[in-house]
């Protein structure tokens, strides 16, 4: 096992990833930014260094800082979390040069599906159900005029660097296609300094389900089920649930078994998602993600499953605790995700937190590193905790987040927490009946 | 379904209850004294009703009190949580006489159960297995002489209506029993208004283990296996776990089997709990215990089940969820009771807490009362919260809680909490190799 880990993030990841550690007698490093001094995970680790001021890019995101940290202190093995260099290739190859563990998969795979187009490829050949679209970049218009009409309208124009919605365009019809494909040309030259873009069908009304995989990186992977995720503002996910109140068993051992064959094929290391959208029963593969995701603790909920301790063991060469067959579906689990910010317009609002008090009792996980008298600094993301409730079925799940949502007092900044109080209340989410615009246009009512 | 239950008590389990009935939509009413006004489930109950002073005379034992404020209220049923008055056969008949529904077995059950010495013998009719020792009363000492000598020492000495240690006294040898006898008749006599005393088997190295049961009271009932509670203080139960470290599936079938098909022949209704001393392979009888029991969360735990839920199901003519199939152990449960008290003597340690952060992340359950600003009153018991770890074996439980403890902050009052810390460093404690009075010896060393 490895034996001190640098935690390479901050909030309530790093406070995770801290904990699973702890648990295994694995001593930790907090590498911190001078704003995260007083961050609950710096007070509880082992050890912490400092690795420079904000923003990120000086500090989470300054690799020769966080190498520097590993040395200093120590530490054998990196953990990146996810968001800032979680998926970032070279980091990995870095890390990994220094002689020290990237607890994630290799440089080559966070590369292969890093790119949205040599990803998709690889998932087509593997298997994985693709949503149809262009072979690849497209070049010119004429070239995604000829291929949008023989797909059928409304296409996707998509930046093969992008995400998070940037430089992504809709053509409803022959007449929009050459606007979208300029438009998010652009966008993806700004956003990404690549203007690679491709060609997708158009989905109206699907659902975002993603499937958790973990291989050990010699060729044994398994699946833990699908997470839905469709409750979405501006591409970020707000309410997160597995299993997803539309697949059913075999549905879930079908498109699990076909993404856990397509990791093993490829020797994948490490915890990762492959991200669908779900429309009329059909799977078409988005991206996959090649790290922890952010709603990870569902899965966790009702696989019973550690998943950073997994990763601690397969970074180690430990290989996966489980098989397949292990892995049993044990009643529903929702995620929550508390920002620090106020309503109605999602403005965030840092500032110090004056009282805090976690909802607990049967059911219910907080994850999150905030406490009284804690600073939540301006600079980062406005996540501040994770609301997560497990039942035996999805109704008591609901019911059980309706009660522990009572329960949590924040003071001193505002939270989403009353979002998701007004959500439970709504029938088409009671019933599980939303796609990935259900919120949007909720919010726009 | 019950529809407004009245909750006639106080502190961790008065929220424990209120949070089930919230979640399945039943209108809760909080019966508080004026010492608990502030309290937190007072103030997240949906209407409350003072029913008196402290100390408990006076309001949670206050049965005319309680009556009236379901009148006042409109509460159609009683949940008299774990101590007050939950085993007073008296008020559970009160309760019914008045149309009222009471969250809990019959009078009769109540009462049967209440007196041990009936209790045992039923016990016995019914195949539990029970200590040697004598078969009812023991009213002179001619009569204790002949049966300890019979039986052979060491012997205990026992009040028919006692509990907690009370009116308890070992003999070790035919030289004690005159001063044993004596002694326990008379403090027998002063804390129960009963002088009668029974005679048993003296067990030199016993574990306390006890077996969840559950009935539906038409001859239905099931066992949740068995908790080990063996670290005791003064008969007061430290840390709780389940499964016990030193019952096998075989062996946890075979009793669980017994006390659920003993509970099914008395036509027992809603939780319960057998107590037995463990050693040797072999169980003894101590008491039944016809309520829920502070340590139920592990229980709940490692059966994913819903007990106070079960409890209402029950109470209300719905029957049992589950069926003994649907009941399969998953991974193993630790409770530690975090009492407002200071080491090394365990004095009370009532006040305002100033500060108050609970534990979160995988596994880790907080049932407790307390929040920062709240003031412990000095009148009643110092349990504040249970800290509640759930993980896939034993050894993860306990770095699990190691883990918990470490996060835990009260500021204000002194707690139980760093003992804990101290007792997971034991190796005993490591090895779950300790009877029920390993915690009084390590105390004393």
């Amino acid at each position: 096992m490895v034996s001190k880990v640098l935690i390479a993030n901050r909030g309530e990841i790093a406070l995770r990833i801290q904990r699973a550690c702890r648990e295994i007698g694995v001593q930790t490093v907090a590498a911190h930014s001078t704003a995260d001094a007083d961050a609950m995970h710096v007070r509880l680790a082992d050890e912490s260094v400092c690795i420079g001021p904000p923003p990120a890019s000086q500090s989470y995101l300054n690799i020769p800082a966080l190498i520097t940290a590993c040395e200093i202190s120590g530490a054998d093995a990196i953990h990146p979390g996810y968001g800032f260099l979680s998926e970032n290739a070279g980091f990995a190859q870095i890390v990994e040069e220094h002689g020290l563990t990237f607890i994630g998969p290799t440089a080559e795979h966070i590369r292969l599906m890093g790119d949205k187009i040599t990803a998709k490829e690889t998932m087509r050949r593997l298997g994985v159900p693709c949503v149809p679209g262009s072979e690849g970049g497209v070049a010119t218009l004429e070239e995604a005029r000829r291929i949008a009409g023989d797909m059928g309208y409304p296409v996707l124009v998509k930046a093969a660097s992008g995400g998070g919605g940037r430089g992504m365009k809709v053509a409803r019809s022959a007449e929009e296609i050459d606007t979208a494909f300029g438009a998010a040309r652009s966008e993806a030259k700004a956003a990404f300094g690549d203007d690679t873009v491709y060609l997708e069908k158009y989905l109206g009304r699907p659902r975002h389900i993603e499937v958790q995989v973990f291989g050990d990186g010699a060729g044994v992977a398994v699946h833990l089920g699908e997470r839905d995720c469709s409750l979405q503002r501006r591409h970020q996910k707000v309410l997160e649930e597995a299993p997803s109140p539309v697949i059913d068993a075999e549905t879930r051992a079908r498109i699990g078994g076909v993404c856990a064959e397509a990791v093993a094929q490829m020797n994948y290391r490490g915890a990762g998602t492959i991200e669908f959208l779900y429309e009329d029963g059909e799977f078409f593969f988005i991206e996959m993600n090649t790290r922890l995701q952010v709603e990870h603790p569902v899965t966790e909920a009702i696989f019973g499953i550690d998943l950073v301790r997994e990763q601690l063991r397969v970074a180690s060469g430990l290989g996966l605790s489980v098989t397949q067959a292990d892995l049993k579906v044990n009643g529903h689990a929702i995620e929550a995700r508390i920002n620090a910010e106020s309503l109605p317009n999602f403005a965030p609002s840092p500032g110090q937190i004056t009282a805090y008090h976690a909802p607990g009792g049967l059911g219910v996980r907080m994850d999150s590193g905030i406490y009284a008298g804690y600073a939540i600094p301006p600079y980062y993301d406005s996540l501040i905790g994770k609301l997560i409730v497990h039942a035996a079925d999805r109704e008591t799940a609901l019911a059980r987040l309706d009660r522990a949502l009572s329960e949590l007092v924040v003071v001193g900044v505002e939270t989403t927490g009353p979002l998701f109080t007004q959500l439970l209340a709504e029938p088409d989410v009671r019933s599980g009946d939303y796609t990935i615009h259900w919120l949007e246009k909720w919010l726009a009512r």
